[in-house]
């Protein structure tokens, strides 16, 4: 049964949502929303095979029955396939288990984290195209942000954490068009999407924060195929009385312009900062690693050479990256000090700095010891996007290196990774879940994925080159 | 990594709630505890027999993979099992499906439909015994009732479906009984359950709101056994910042005494008000069925005999069910008239009466047009709780009979089901989806659950004696 409309004459939101969907599906796609599209997607994938071995995988992966079901999508980085659901749910926790993943600031979430391991599963399942998969990234992602930007701040300050809570109408919408749903059964998921929204903020630094990822993006497979089956949602489960917007938001009514007005003209993707993240570490810290990493390679300077480190920045965001002494690898992941030492000592900063007891270097730990951090005195803070940082490194010699920028580091379409740099986090990356050959083949055929007529033939190296064997307890 | 609490020197209340789970878990429980945990997985049990045939199952039993791991937990009426989470998934939404499951007033939910299914499926995959069992429905009840009854009624104005977004708590609670967590990964699973609750109001009259059921039941087993496997989430995720009672009721803290003060001393069970449904149709008909049933046994009336039917209730309650010419099976549940039109003809109103055509049957439509249906004049309404009826029956010989109560229907410690209203409601349910002889069996296994030594041997007639036979599609 769908429920009546309480809008009088206009048509629920979920209606003209998935009016616009369909009929975006038909148009031709430009060149530089397939290559964000793509890159976004690679990106996705290196940070899934990096998560795929932490522990909170590990343990999701223990449970009694899960993947235990046959089918055909891959998870990625461990040599076995399962059905969409679970699929989606497991590469959904690892694409974000190691917050490395792309953001999207303009809604303040993490798209392509619930998104793409959605996408992969489902298209897998139903053997879609590298073009098919395109498609349904950049419709997912213009559908997420658009509910994003008209969900903030409000969604922020009830305490949702917008990457599940809005990032499952991305998975859903994505879910959709790879299955080629009609009007109303997009709709229809879209509406069953909003019941099964997940995800505090209250548990943010916590194992539980990645699984809503992937939570979201089981969920917006389960709800594109329980459309397609014909299972009924009330269609005015977004905008209707005790709706997504009046429930998640507050709002009585969403502001409908910011969900449809100008829809895909240009796409979003196109004039969105989506920035894939370059350090794997808390992202308040980048600007200053990029100007560590900018005086270390136009001044030649070498450790020994280092009297002083100091560094400023946006206070806001100091309180939680002040860490002069961190005690686990997590820790050093939100440690300014560490971080900085780690980009002026080796020109680069990567997973491995992360694990185990590289927190104790004792050359990192000398360089620590010579940082001072601080606020900056000048101007007033620009709140959550005043990225700005100032670093001054005193040299035994008596001279004085100084580098400002303002930049978060997200990387935006005039500034995409280049080839280079996307490999050598990808590779960083997969190291921990599969051979060398095979990272190579696999980043060699996402690079070329609008080729592709199936991805689970895309996929395949991340299958058969895993690395990663989990017990699994089925019975 | 488990967070810092918010609280000072308080105990989190993830903590404390499971300080007392664990205690009561070596407690004994109470005769009538032990009753009324019997009857209600009974009860809940007999439903879902009967909503395994409805069509939204068999839409969800169809999605690729579902139910496709090997395990021990039954789905009830189908001659399969699978593992603990798709099995409390689809026996939960199949609890609910029918909206023939026993509801609790005083926290507004329905809470067996969400702790019956996940403690079946996570009892069966443990192997726990009748006893252990009852034990974790009489605390999974005693979270529930409790984080309901401080929640509402602001949780219900935000426009949530509390018997899932309440009752996740409940099963979260059973099943760390079954699998007998200590007090850290109790709390630890509560916290996880945070972050798992959906469903909204928005989708109540859909197939999405039983799907709120399932999904509560599975994420309850999902939280407990994430938890065991040493899952982390932060332990301030009830009652921190941004935390359930922030995010989903909007209140800075939750009133801690509603939560603990009292705990077990007696339980709650012993104490609400507990309603099997006696009838498959709305709650709101029930007070009026229950006159038209008296009027019929006390007064030997027969259809033919009756000039005209009156019926006045609570006014607000009337709005959802003067439906004189229901043209679905869904709205016949819907009408006031035509279900005391079955009542006074039949003796008995049952699930058969609300399948096929059943709704147009010639002389309940003869009986229906000499009925008139009102608000009650006399007093202002009550509210919610307000199941006032009046039943006036004038018959063709002039006579004029008259009923009228107060009761809802509502059965509670102080007026349990009789065995044979049990039964006969049981096996209404089950002939749908189990045979004449398992349905008997089963339920006289139920009736001495209490000594059991696995409850997978009491569920056997309903995987040997099912009737239902899905077509999966695992690939």
């Amino acid at each position: 049964m769908r429920g009546s409309g309480d809008k009088g004459g206009t048509a629920p939101l979920a209606t003209a949502l998935a009016e616009r969907l369909v009929a975006s599906r038909s148009a031709p796609l430009s060149a530089l929303s397939r290559r964000w599209a793509r890159d976004a997607m690679l990106d996705t994938v290196g940070v899934t095979l990096g998560g795929m071995g932490e522990p909170a995988l590990q343990h999701l992966l223990a449970l009694p029955g899960m993947a235990g079901a046959t089918g055909r999508s891959t998870l990625l980085g461990i040599g076995a396939t399962t059905g969409p659901l679970d699929a989606a749910l497991i590469n959904g926790t690892a694409a974000h288990a190691l917050d490395y993943d792309d953001c999207a600031t303009a809604a303040m979430l993490h798209p392509s984290a619930v998104l793409v391991p959605a996408l992969l599963a489902l298209g897998e399942h139903c053997g879609a195209s590298g073009r098919r998969a395109l498609l349904a990234y950049v419709l997912g992602f213009e559908a997420a942000m658009r509910i994003g930007i008209a969900s903030v701040p409000a969604h922020l300050h009830r305490g949702w954490h917008p990457s599940a809570t809005i990032g499952i109408f991305g998975a859903t919408a994505a879910a959709t068009t790879l299955l080629d749903l009609d009007t109303e059964a997009t709709a229809t998921a879209l509406c069953i999407a909003a019941s099964l929204a997940s995800g505090i903020g209250g548990n943010i630094g916590s194992m539980t924060k990645p699984l809503h990822c992937g939570q979201a993006a089981r969920h917006g497979v389960m709800a594109a195929l329980l459309a397609q089956q014909g299972f009924s949602a009330r269609e005015t489960a977004l905008d209707g009385r005790n709706g997504f917007f009046h429930v998640f938001n507050g709002l009585d009514a969403p502001d409908v312009d910011e969900v449809l007005g100008g829809w895909m003209s240009p796409s979003t993707i196109e004039t969105t900062e989506l920035g894939p993240k370059l350090y794997p570490c808390c992202g308040s810290t980048h600007s200053s690693i990029a100007l560590a990493l900018k005086l270390r390679r136009e001044q030649n300077i070498e450790p020994d050479q280092i009297a002083g480190i100091d560094i400023r920045i946006n206070p806001t965001r100091l309180l939680n990256i002040d860490t002069p002494d961190p005690q686990t690898p997590l820790a050093s992941k939100f440690s300014l000090q560490y971080v900085v030492a780690r980009a002026l000592s080796q020109g680069q900063v990567r997973l491995g700095d992360f694990e185990g007891g590289a927190f104790n270097d004792p050359a990192i730990r000398s360089l620590m010891a010579r940082t001072s951090v601080g606020g900056l005195a000048d101007g007033s803070p620009k709140g959550p996007v005043d990225f700005r940082s100032r670093l001054t490194v005193r040299l035994i010699s008596g001279q004085v290196l100084e580098e400002a920028g303002e930049s978060g580091e997200w990387r935006g379409p005039r500034d995409p990774l280049t080839e280079d740099e996307a490999w050598t986090k990808f590779h960083d990356c997969t190291r921990r879940s599969v051979t060398d050959e095979a990272a190579r083949v696999g980043f060699s055929a996402l690079l070329d994925l609008e080729d592709s007529t199936d991805i689970a033939a895309t996929l395949a190296p991340f299958r058969e080159g895993a690395l990663l064997k989990f017990p699994f307890s089925n019975n």
